[in-house]
């Protein structure tokens, strides 16, 4: 006899892990019992404390993850991690040094890791990860770290989610790319250069330092990445008066994790004391809700016609006799 | 006594740039005469052949665009240009080197520049600069570029409606730099290697070769940048046999100019013998159509909603009195 969601969602609370990996996979694969589970749980959501981890291949991104995690659980917090990464060795793709540091917390009962498999959905995996990292902070964990890759929407997008997010560089990486992922650096609240052991860390540090000079801070939240496509007009901009430190880390000797970890906890008191917690809460659940809306009523609309109808529409607009916003009125008769 | 739009659509076909500029303007601003401007000219899009040129700041893009720009007009066609990208010397960002190019060009009737201002909407950016494309092409452009820089999500998602898109390199970015490109060299179709009298020129050609063998060409089109927070499952894929070129050119001095036309020219017969032109044209328009409707549908929902209610909701939603999912079948009873 399978279990009930309402059972599973307790046990999953009370610590059993296999009933929490279920719980995550019933959301992943969007089953109706998915959206029950999120029903279930989002009273009890709000407890923990969320952390994006995001960089290129090569900075060591997965073994800072693991040592904060290490640093974390050594102080009595319980640790989830979402890996949305497909070459992170949490995912598989470790190589020897990153599954030697993976081992230390991969069998303890304080810490839950799971993959997110990229299936090519953009907004679609954003707000999978999004509910995942709800499950995983109603069930009780303190800390939920979610690791991607620094590049692409959807890490932007996952990234803009977490409370805080850090940004890991590592040196011997030129001013060029500094410029390319100028739009990463905006989304970073802390920046880790980590293998600080390497040539050029100055450098690193010092490119980074005019980079952030010279952007600015303040944010429209309205843009955050779950809602690319939408355009409502609602932008708020947070004037956002953080000073994002760059701390300087050794993965692989766990050095520098402490001081890592202390500007994560400083960036969590200054969101909190100025009150942006709240607002950036607000506006992601807002931005959340007009995302759902969106699809929801596309996906009852889109049950009311017919493929064939669909069909002629766009057999018309490649033939130009319908433009794009005529078919949208013409479809829209089928509400 | 102001001119209606009609008047002005017909001017601007006829060659007339002040009407062309009005009409864009209608259509950036998302004024009613805007969506009156695409229901009339909608009909004649669909000749110009559209090129997206991309690049991280640095690569010579802009330079690149002019000299290819250039070559098109000695042969005899028209060209229209958009610089979507705030650095970029056609809007205002120019360094020495490239104004003097421009030059060349700013003067030539048949060349029309148009500088789109990023105004921070995501999604609403890519539509605009789109539909900004289709205004170009009805008035009779022979080709459209767009020029984005390489990073970002308004970048991949305009890269994407452009017919051929060509990425612009430069020798000295090292290896670590393709790797976060990577979502960039996947929507490629040309690769341009500009500034290639510099050193080190072989070895970003070798490392890009490398790279296009590691990539795959398979693309989910249903994906394309327009409709990222859509996850309506039609996503579609077309298996895209076409081979990456990469030319080497020297812009500044309009070297290798010749064989870039060249390889876009050969992706435009790839993408018309084979079909894939046709399948990616109802693909993209599909793809608005569902953007739209969601957007249209958002709207007119939001209207029926009072900000109280609104508000109320979202109280409910920060105290977890309300999940997403229960917050969506609330609003929905507006319809």
């Amino acid at each position: 006899m399978s279990m009930s969601v309402t059972e599973l969602v307790e046990k999953a609370r009370a610590g059993h892990r296999r009933s929490l990996a279920r719980l995550i996979s019933y959301v992943e694969n969007q089953t109706p019992e998915g959206a029950e589970v999120l029903h279930l749980l989002y009273p009890h959501t709000g407890h923990a404390y969320t952390v994006g981890v995001t960089g290129a291949p090569g900075t060591g991104k997965s073994c800072l993850v693991s040592s904060l995690t290490l640093h974390w659980r050594q102080q009595g917090y319980t640790v989830g991690i979402i890996a949305v990464d497909p070459s992170s060795p949490f995912t598989g793709g470790a190589v020897l040094g990153d599954r030697f540091r993976m081992r230390e917390i991969s069998g303890d009962d304080g810490v839950f890791i799971r993959s997110m498999a990229s299936r090519g959905q953009l907004g679609g995996l954003a707000r999978t990860t999004f509910d995942v990292m709800r499950i995983m902070d109603a069930v009780g964990f303190d800390f939920v770290v979610v690791e991607t890759v620094g590049a692409g929407q959807n890490e932007v997008a996952i990234a803009k989610v977490a409370n805080t997010t850090v940004l890991v560089e590592a040196p011997g990486l030129g001013d060029d790319i500094q410029a390319i992922k100028a739009g990463i650096l905006e989304i970073a609240d802390v920046i880790a250069v980590n293998k600080a052991d390497r040539p050029g860390v100055k450098n690193t540090v010092r490119a980074l330092k005019a980079m952030l000079e010279l952007g600015h801070r303040k944010r429209v939240i309205s843009h955050h990445g779950m809602i690319m496509s939408q355009d409502d007009g609602a932008g708020t901009i947070v004037d956002d008066m953080w000073m994002v430190p760059i701390v300087e880390t050794i993965a692989t000797e766990h050095k520098g994790i402490d001081a890592l970890a202390e500007a994560i906890a400083s960036h969590r008191a200054y969101l909190e004391e100025s009150g942006t917690q709240l607002q950036l809460e607000r506006m992601r659940l807002r931005e959340e809700l007009m995302d759902r809306l969106q699809t929801t009523m596309l996906k009852d609309l889109l049950q009311n016609i017919d493929s064939k109808t669909l069909d002629d529409v766009l057999d018309q607009m490649v033939s130009r006799q319908l433009d794009p916003e005529s078919a949208v009125m013409q479809l829209l008769e089928y509400r």
